[in-house]
């Protein structure tokens, strides 16, 4: 990996900025590390490590790599120090603090979610790949529906599944969900078996080469609920609305408010209990997110984000729907990875 | 569960302390989630979730549950707030202080750590369950040797043998290293192929009902280079050494102390180059902990404490040994969960 990235990130700081939380260093390094710090400074850069990782680090990082001793005659001269307080605990905040004394401390949420939010070639490419073996995973475990599978038994051959096929982790425990477990958003595969006329919902993702996939859909097994059926297929609909209004420039809200406005004719809007999108990549959600409450919904869109769209209704004791793919900006407007 | 856990933890309190770690959470419920905070009072318990889990926290939470809002008017009477500074983030600690005005915040590292050190029935035998599954899972890959294998495909090939048979997930990505790989302690299983006359060392767990297995064992495959033979055969007998001499009350730091000793008078202390054992249990490390600069070394052993004993020698370009076995401290003195 060279040092774009690094570069990139140098242009706008003024002093001095630490990064902790190893999913930046990765992005920033190519290296895998359980614990690392690097400073940033407008016109230079160094990974501290402890011995574990010294000579890697020397021979693969595209920046300085030093014993973590180093770090604080390597902070000599900077005034203020921007650290991720999204990331230290207040154990390690005041550990800094004290070892490295006579610095201005200044927390910063995330330093690196905007910079992380437009992918590059090669990370489409990874979720691309991320994307097109979850639906594989999904595919395979569709073939494998009969009365009396648990749950569990279907998330477990999902994750063997992608192993074999090339992830090197799930992206987060399966939810897979019969019946009326669907209704909770959060679920996750538990002992219940399939019954006739079950409504299944598969909220799955596979890691490949680092990258999250994740994507929803619903099997109906038999003939579940019509509700749930007409619930579905309103749910596609609203997926289609907002991802063909993703382009450029539209503000992330606005696709929320969109979706909401569209389950609100049919009065159905406060069963979309969760948000509806959020970004993907290194990790499985990043900037920008929508939460109900708002979240990052004054971001404007722009090419190279990846984001899901998710819109879901859930009936408590019924059962629930949603359907999500994940989906690229692009200048044009919207590419879907998932399919 | 009941609440006798949060019972115990309850007579060592003045005023109030905050539980925020979800392996603690786990721990005093029984409940797995993914955000929740537990308030505990000498006389009263509180666990505050979100709508998510407020229903199946109501139903099975062995304390009362309400919805995370609610927390400010249950702290109104604290004086001295303790919390858990080794896990909060430095963003979530001055959340907490704005949002609940007036208290005296008092950071306490890992506040569960004696409670969670001494392992009930039902944890020691989940404990074993793992153990052995561990080792089950290391003969099954130990079956599957030949040359041209890579590290990753044993790797894989455990994995699924563990979660076929019962195990939640793996404690940590395996360490299988070939050859020279098996002289850096922290190495993880890469693409490297198994070649005539190498060393095999394996470094593997299982998660079973929640709780980690760790152990590592080496094979020759073929005739590796002799000295690594008598290394191993050293460890080992270091390794019978501390395990012989585990008894309730003898003091931790002890046991590195008569491991580097026997390793001194063969000369090759300095090649021991990590901490000689750790606490195991619903983390894979956990109280107490021995490392190079001390740890925990003045604590004293008791009964139902489950540590690992894992003694190495490493030789950079030539390779390296280790033997880990998880074991039981007893009233009588030890017992080996691994075998």
């Amino acid at each position: 990996m060279d040092d774009a990235r690094i570069k990139k990130l140098q242009r706008g700081l003024t002093d001095c900025l630490l990064i902790d939380n190893p999913v930046d260093l990765l992005y920033l390094t190519g290296l895998t590390l359980s614990v690392g710090r690097m400073a940033l400074f407008p016109d230079r850069s160094c990974l501290f490590v402890d011995a574990r990782y010294i000579e890697s680090a020397k021979r693969e990082a595209p920046c300085e790599a030093r014993m973590k001793q180093e770090l604080v005659s390597y902070l000599q001269h900077a005034g203020q120090v921007v650290f991720d307080s999204s990331y230290l605990t207040y154990d390690a905040y005041r550990a800094m603090e004290k070892n490295i004394p006579g610095k201005e401390w200044t927390p910063v949420s995330k330093p690196l979610k905007e910079l992380r939010a437009i992918k590059e070639k090669s990370e489409i490419a990874a979720l691309k790949r991320a994307a097109r073996l979850t639906l594989e995973g999904y595919r395979h475990i569709a073939g494998l529906l009969k009365e009396g599978v648990a749950e569990e038994e279907l998330a477990l051959e999902f994750e063997i599944y992608c192993r074999r096929h090339g992830a090197s982790k799930l992206s987060f425990q399966p939810n897979i969900a019969f019946g009326e477990n669907s209704a909770f958003p959060h679920y996750r595969a538990g002992k219940d078996r399939l019954k006739k006329d079950q409504i299944i919902l598969c909220d799955l993702g596979a890691v490949v080469d680092g990258y999250a996939g994740d994507m929803t859909r619903v099997m109906f097994f038999g003939r579940p609920d019509p509700q749930l059926e007409r619930d579905y297929r309103l749910v596609q609909r609203v997926r289609d609305l907002v991802a063909f209004s993703i382009r450029p420039g539209i503000r992330f809200g606005d696709l929320d408010r969109m979706a909401r406005e569209e389950l609100r004719k049919e009065g159905v809007d406060s069963l979309f209990t969760h948000g509806l999108s959020h970004g993907v990549g290194l990790d499985l959600h990043e900037f920008p997110t929508l939460r109900l409450d708002g979240g990052d919904a004054d971001v404007r869109l722009a090419p190279g984000m990846v984001i899901t769209v998710e819109p879901g209704l859930y009936r408590p004791g019924l059962g629930g729907v949603r359907y999500e793919d994940t989906v690229l900006v692009t200048e044009a407007g919207v590419e879907n990875l998932t399919c």
